[in-house]
């Protein structure tokens, strides 16, 4: 692991970064510099100011997205701040260029206020075609894509709902593996942060604002979803449950069949189907992993140690088990959907994406793979053409 | 006219503006995925929450500026807003690829409060190595530059400060063709917008904020300059000087050496040896011109229709005369400056750029023009290595 490290730092530095900028016109000589610039530009800006949508069409616009963060939930690193987050964004819009041809500028900001980041995404977005906001901390994430939902342009937080596209997709085949009803899955989602509760949103086919949650009655749902955080079970008579700061926990509660009891982890894992780990290293024992049901699925996601490692998952009894890691079978990573997610915004000029496009690009992804087994859950990230198919299946349930 | 209007416009559809992203390594399988991305790159993150300034070695940060509009001044259009001014923004970000191989991004942005511009810059400060400020309106942009001095990157109005290191360089040569003194050279401004006040404030040989301006004793400064606004010249007694919207006209007054007394343009002409217009077209006449000392100069860069045309003014006795058009003599065009500019913000990783810095650029493009003659007082643009040869001069200046 230190040795990929020291490798990144000397790649970073040899190319001072991943990124470039590239002309895609020439300007040899003065006719050029007249049709790309004065006077000749006076003309597009007036087709654009005459009709805003043609920015989409004569400008780099129409082409690209922003891969805005304030650097405050930075991997497993924490709130290391704008500058220190930038080669993560880059790495971001280096995947939207290599895996589908997307052009996109990281924007690390230097504020971490609410209103303030929601101002700086109102402010930038007539330079852009779509915002992918990344590694902003919960519950501010979630207060920030509310309140950008409306602006004409689409604002996506990876961290929410790249996590709970690829996690979806992932159950779908998980379940096929094991032989049960995705429907019937009795779930238990360990960690309450921005990935967590945007998988549980997703898995209990949730739509809306966080203020405002409905559930789609069209869509596929698991039949429970405990959600579990440093306390232990978010159980309805909590008494912290009604708190401000547990606000978007609370607004899952009525819809994920919750029994009104206290427990810990170990309590809640007693029977279940799935555990979902968003979390932190080790946190779950085998002994908990025997207690869930036959042909229990673990997807233990936290990075770089995940909650349970693969090979003691399985000696308990887990017939499926993902992480986040590339060198163990089954990685969920959000390049799976990301990329695909704004090539479609890049394709049709999607003004938002919706809930029913989330669960297309989890449908498209696990229909990628035909007859999923217990170490093949999920396409590969390399396989041609995979963000293209993510993308037009977005573009068909519009 | 027409014609160019026209093909500016297909030639943006066709390519969908004139900018895009470039990856400078690629992502083939998953040991790059490993060095590019997660895990390899939480160590660049480390290096640079450790120490900032790697962020300027470890990210395109380093090699990228960024062109800031509000929209509210753009070309001769006006106020047209922040989506209809892409086209020159990115157009901006163009030039400074082709003639600089600077890195540049442009973004509109969906504002015109001088505070939220301020803001918003400031919150973008540590994605980029510099700013290029363009088309803010005056007189926003002074209060806007000058709030923005001290945040560790520089922040330069190119409407201002390209305008006027073009000019200085300009005038410096002019004076040589006619035979005086640049020191003796009595000026008359027209127009007090961006341009007007900072190419005067750079004439008079002025450094500072506007709030607290100092004369260098050590940068040689014209004689006297009038300038003149719609009202006619801006004379210390004028009753609205000392009104809130007149301050940064009147800041230059005690430096100017102007009369106390009043008078219009053509009254103000009487004797000049120089004519600076950024103002309107046609606003001067013949007799005006004939009015002036014998050798007069006459800038006429109102666009696309001048103060007064180049045959016109010649006839009327001017020796040297320049305008903002490509299709005359001696074109006045920041594009001679900022991309110099800004390959030196690159290249020495300057923190603000001092008016040190923009005299030596103004004496560098003077001197790439070794035997000036009345058709040829500035290199032209295409010259090789032009910005490189002032962003030399500008590091030399550090």
């Amino acid at each position: 692991m230190s040795d990929v490290y020291q490798q990144s730092v000397e790649y970073h530095r040899q190319h001072k970064g991943k990124l470039g900028v590239q002309s895609l016109v020439s300007v040899k000589n003065r006719d050029d510099l007249s049709l790309a610039y004065t006077p000749g530009v006076a003309e597009a800006c007036r087709v654009i100011a005459k009709d805003p949508t043609e920015s989409f069409e004569l400008t780099m616009r129409g082409r690209t997205v922003a891969v805005v963060s304030d650097g405050s939930a930075v991997l497993g690193l924490g709130n290391i701040g704008a500058a220190a987050a930038m080669p993560v964004m880059e790495g971001k819009s280096l995947l939207m260029r290599e895996f589908a041809g997307v052009d996109s500028i990281p924007l690390v900001i230097d504020t971490q206020e609410t209103s303030q980041i929601i101002e700086f995404v109102k402010q930038v977005a007539p330079s852009f075609a779509g915002i992918n906001l990344e590694d902003i901390a919960a519950p501010r994430c979630f207060e920030v894509e509310d309140a950008l939902q409306e602006i004409g342009i689409p604002v996506f937080h990876d961290d929410q709902h790249g996590t709970a596209i690829v996690v979806t997709a992932a159950l779908h085949n998980a379940a096929k593996v094991v032989g049960k009803n995705f429907a019937d899955l009795k779930v238990v989602m360990v960690g309450a942060g921005a990935a967590g509760l945007a998988t549980a949103k997703m898995l209990l086919g949730l739509d809306g604002p966080w203020t405002a949650l409905s559930q789609l009655s069209d869509i596929e749902r698991v039949a429970q979803l405990k959600l579990v955080d440093t306390r232990g079970v978010v159980y309805p008579s909590r008494p912290d449950v009604t708190t401000h700061h547990n606000r978007f926990k609370a607004a899952l509660l009525p819809f994920s069949n919750t029994p009104d009891e206290a427990g810990d982890l170990a309590a809640a894992l007693v029977g279940a189907d799935v555990l979902i780990g968003v979390s932190g290293p080790n946190l779950v024992t085998a002994e908990m992993v025997k207690s869930m049901a036959p042909g229990a699925i673990v997807f233990a996601m936290a990075n770089p140690t995940p909650e349970i490692l693969p090979d003691l998952a399985h000696q308990a009894g887990a017939v499926v088990v993902a992480t986040g890691r590339s060198d163990f079978a089954n990685q969920v990573n959000n390049v799976l959907a990301f990329p695909g997610v704004f090539r479609a915004v890049i394709k049709a000029r999607l003004p938002r994406i919706t809930t029913q496009m989330k669960y297309a690009a989890a449908h498209a992804l696990a229909q990628m793979v035909p007859d999923p087994t217990a170490t093949s859950i999920l396409p590969d990230p390399f396989q041609p053409e995979l963000a293209e198919k993510v993308a037009d299946a977005i573009i068909a349930a519009q």
